[in-house]
């Protein structure tokens, strides 16, 4: 199961409606900053304002740009980054993994030439000149959030064109490196917002990158691409400003949970100290010793047989294998709320060897 | 303002709402088949099936199609078309104007070479052997329904790729094209769904061809695309089947009401007979002699001189300039309710030359 899993697949494997099954693999906030009732006083009859003015105003009070930098507006970041992979069509792409699949898998149907570093052990490899570099921050599946500071400059010093997907942000303090636009002109940020405002239903993403190259980017867009339903609760959604603290507060709280959740299980021997919203662990194999204040490990196979394990509790976990540089004794978790952490706590603990 | 005026702009410049705008610029059916309650059960948070498997049942339950023909969803007709050309790569474009700007836009940015013909005059003219061809059916900005039997057989015989807009197909009685794409696999049929259904807001239209072509066309889209509430929406709109009929006759007696209109204003010369949602008229110079029953003619000058008269009532039309083989004289109207079609009548015969 690519993406995060198919909930749908899964439920109908299990008999079960999709909303019945538990699901950790998807990296979606639970939680929303705006409920449906928005929606009510929507107009559908005409065509939305083709500048789509009102929601880029509310993206740009929530993520102020300075003169200069530019939006363009998708039905979600997997189509931003087709059209600008699309648009940009360069010969050689970076790709630092593991990351999210998708980046490899459009450069390879576009035809680029494709370099992967694996960032965990050779961050600072050195990259062909010229070439389009594709970063993202904080990294999936394992959430490390990256100083970006010197990757920036060395990128430049290279005269690359620089990708940095900033889905996951949000989660964390940090600030964006959209301000750094305006003294690196091929330097694009790309962003989901499904993430962190929990709507993967909701298909709006954006690009910011100066104002030509975004001009660039529109040449091959169409007329209109965006729901005036996405639109209408996105625009509230970002308007809902408590939610950003709420959220920061609750998914650190979570993310601790979930972690002692793992750990005290006893299955994995590695959990990565991640920043966003889930945590990737490795499943003990049986020949590594545990930390002292850790219970006996219980090695259970790989990622795939703790699926199967946890499919009786209607539990879904992400396995790890088609991420490079991980293979299937990696598996991700989402950061869900207490009562559901509970539950993936007691059916870890359950599992019997 | 093309692509049917922008209800938008003409707000600000008149200082009102949009909603206060009586636009009669886009071709929307005016009626839903659904409110917008049916959205509350929505689930925003996970995301949607990959396979859009419950719509595309809706779809092809309201538009059934026989076995060897797929289906590709698209956030809306003019996103269908753009990946349609791309796919295609068609050397030589042919279109039979006018027809709606957007083909000869994309064709022209993909870099085709465009060939025109006018359907008025030259409909049975030759075409270049394996050309890419593209025909409106019933036609915009006139609406005429054309009988494509003929047409067909004869881009077939020149080996033709052949794309058939049925985007008001639903006004009219008549059977789609799709049945004879297992016999001619290069014809493609696209579809938008928010003209009859009355949500230009929402984002969902559809390609069908042959399995293979279809499969060839999903290579290069992205993984999600479409809103989970606009499919909800769309499912649920499709299922209203009552709907249909009722918005067949609706409009036919709607349209009736709206010639009237526009002949007794006296101020157009022609009137042409659309069988769609819309009327095309062309404005009396001031030339020609009124048929013996009209009343007296008053040549306004153009369609944009119209269009400024009729400000002052909030009333927005399509001047029809930017449609190949049409000029400004030429005014489109769409088809409203009673009271919309009584407002505007009221305001062409109150107009002081």
């Amino acid at each position: 199961m690519s993406h995060g899993g198919n909930i749908y697949q899964f439920a109908r494997r299990l008999g079960c409606l999709p909303e019945q099954v538990l699901d950790f693999s998807a990296n979606i906030n639970p939680v929303q900053a705006v409920d449906l009732t928005c929606l009510l006083k929507v107009q559908l009859t005409p065509y939305a304002d083709p500048d789509y003015s009102l929601l880029k105003q509310a993206i740009n009070q929530r993520y102020p740009t300075p003169e200069g930098i530019d939006i363009e507006l998708f039905n979600g970041a997997s189509a931003a980054i087709f059209a600008l992979l699309r648009g940009l069509q360069p010969k050689d792409v970076v790709l630092y993994a593991p990351l999210y699949g998708e980046y490899a898998h459009i450069a390879g149907k576009l035809g680029c030439q494709v370099h992967s570093i694996n960032r965990f052990n050779h961050l600072k490899a050195d990259i062909p000149e010229r070439s389009t570099v594709i970063f993202v921050n904080p990294s999936t599946p394992d959430g490390q959030l990256y100083d970006m500071q010197d990757l920036l400059a060395r990128w430049q010093a290279a005269d690359c064109t620089t990708i940095i997907d900033e889905s996951f942000l949000d989660f964390c303090e940090t600030d964006s490196v959209a301000g750094h636009i305006k003294h690196y002109n091929k330097l694009y940020v790309i962003k989901s917002l499904s993430k962190f405002y929990g709507c993967a239903g909701i298909r709006i993403g954006f690009v910011l990158a100066e104002t030509a190259a975004i001009k660039e980017l529109q040449r091959l867009e169409p007329a209109w691409k965006l729901s005036s339903l996405d639109m209408a609760y996105m625009r509230q959604a970002l308007a809902n400003t408590a939610f950003i603290e709420q959220t920061r507060q609750q998914t650190a709280h979570l993310r601790d949970l979930l972690h002692h959740a793992l750990q005290d299980s006893g299955l994995f021997d590695k959990i990565y100290p991640g920043q966003a919203n889930f945590l990737l662990a490795r499943l003990a194999n049986g020949e590594a010793s545990a930390p002292a204040h850790a219970p006996r490990l219980r090695p259970v196979g790989d990622g795939y047989q703790l699926q199967t394990l946890l499919e009786p509790s209607r539990i879904l976990i992400r396995v790890c294998d088609n991420f490079e540089g991980l293979d299937k004794s990696h598996v991700r978790f989402a950061v869900k709320d207490e009562q559901a952490i509970a539950r993936l706590s007691r059916s870890l603990k359950e599992i019997r060897l």
